[in-house]
């Protein structure tokens, strides 16, 4: 990772982490919820959707005191959908990066009720900013619901699911990801767009990044699926293009995958020249996206 | 049920249920979340929140266009919390109001996601309000995140589940209902006075109308439990006092809740004298919510 973007996320996590259980420690009736909500805020993650927000301001050389508000908000969101998704009736995942999932600590009942109070937490954080327009957070409100919602996250989710035991089209696997992940990524960075007060031909400029950033960091996991279970089982590449879920190396090929993934990285690139900037965070955190190794 | 009011409510009740379809009616990423989502807002249901909000707005002799979308939003977030509770980790119902449960159509992890994107769309709804100030609106969202998340609802139903093995004092009791149910009939009645303008010495009436009612409610169902049993199973009235489950009769008696109950029926009627009215609207809801049998 790029030392300029590293003492960026250094710089920053801790304060997106602070803001998290500020937010957590408003009035909460039960202990245990809180505990419980408490539990997968605090549960680590890269902060990738919060640091977006605060890398697409920094680059557009605007400071607004709601940022690192409206970076929690995306994250609240995010870490519903992961308490919600890893249920048994879900994914039914025990663990989530070495840690146990909330249901396995709390019950099930517990983890659906703290997915739902997060999911409002982020929509009340919105609902009180201090520094900005009524009418743009109003904005940021229903973008993040249309992001987050039936039109977005939570439709892909769906999709997902429907998706599970039948064999995509490119088109339909890239609907999945554009709402499933790329809808709450775009709105980072549009939300950042908002706070900057970016006119609207730049903000499209900032989407089109957005678009191929979500899609780029997509494939690279359906890469590193591969080439990790290469390296740790010893199975051979390519190993999933046989088995029933779709992902770009069994539509494209190992390959054919990587080329995409080179092509929505260029673009993702060319969509920040407006920017006239030597390194762009924004360009440094597509390059981590692409190179990453887990 | 007074005629005035029945007249009202089927006046009203087909016009939230239109609006209701037609906030779902926008884009849904996928057909059968769209039609799991659907299922639940038309189950039936007597739209008790929405009508509170129209019938606040009625008796203060104010219009609003906006009325009826902000009263959706209220029953959306109702409708959500409904199906994640009758979830097999939850309550683990197979009805509701005769009608199959969400999850025993669509399945568990269809529901979850009909009830996560029900909750997002109350949010979006208030968020493109169309004749409400900015900053109305965000207040709007503001007490409804208050009202519905770990503060109000959600965390009422998370101290209802943690009381179930435990007898509950009676103050205990009333926080569990005053978060579960209280909140969100509180925020519908002054959602209607923030949309007709109300100053807050009058809205603190209406406030405390709000809460007097919703233990009314409470009340009412706890009695109607044990009335009702008597009647179908012909278990002995008063049988739920020796059960698990802290209730109104089973810690004052049945004589010691109806007192209760009356009570509180005589402090709602009481915050309503400011109306200046012979018989408004909130009056008879609340003779309703006492008097009614099922």
């Amino acid at each position: 990772m790029h030392k300029k973007l590293q003492r960026f996320i250094s710089d920053y996590q801790p304060i997106i982490e602070d803001k998290m259980n500020h937010l957590l420690a408003a009035t909460n009736v039960s202990d245990t919820l809180k505990s419980s909500m408490a539990y997968s805020v605090n549960a680590g993650g890269k902060r990738i959707r919060p640091l977006l927000v605060l890398a697409t301001l920094e680059d557009l050389g605007v400071q607004s005191d709601d940022a690192v508000t409206v970076a929690c908000a995306v994250e609240l969101i995010h870490t519903y959908s992961l308490i919600h998704d890893d249920l048994p009736c879900m994914d039914d995942d025990d663990y989530r990066r070495g840690k146990l999932t909330n249901h396995k600590v709390y019950g099930e009942s517990v983890a659906v009720l703290a997915g739902d109070a997060l999911q409002t937490l982020a929509f009340e954080a919105l609902a009180t900013l201090q520094d900005t327009s009524a009418e743009d957070a109003l904005q940021l409100i229903q973008l993040l619901a249309k992001a987050s919602g039936s039109a977005g996250m939570v439709g892909g989710q769906m999709l997902d699911i429907e998706g599970e035991s039948k064999r995509l089209s490119l088109m339909e696997l890239e609907n999945v990801h554009v709402n499933k992940t790329g809808a709450l990524l775009s709105f980072s960075i549009e939300a950042g767009a908002i706070l900057a007060g970016l006119h609207q031909q730049k903000t499209a400029k900032l989407k089109a990044f957005a678009w191929n950033i979500g899609l780029a960091f997509q494939i690279q996991d359906d890469i590193l699926d591969i080439t990790s279970t290469t390296e740790a089982l010893g199975k051979p590449v390519g190993s999933d293009i046989s088995s029933d879920k779709s992902t770009y190396p069994s539509l494209l090929g190992l390959d054919g995958a990587k080329e995409r993934l080179a092509e929505h990285h260029r673009l993702a690139g060319e969509a920040l020249a407006f920017l006239e900037k030597d390194q762009p965070l924004l360009g440094l955190f597509a390059d981590y996206i692409v190179d990453r190794q887990s």
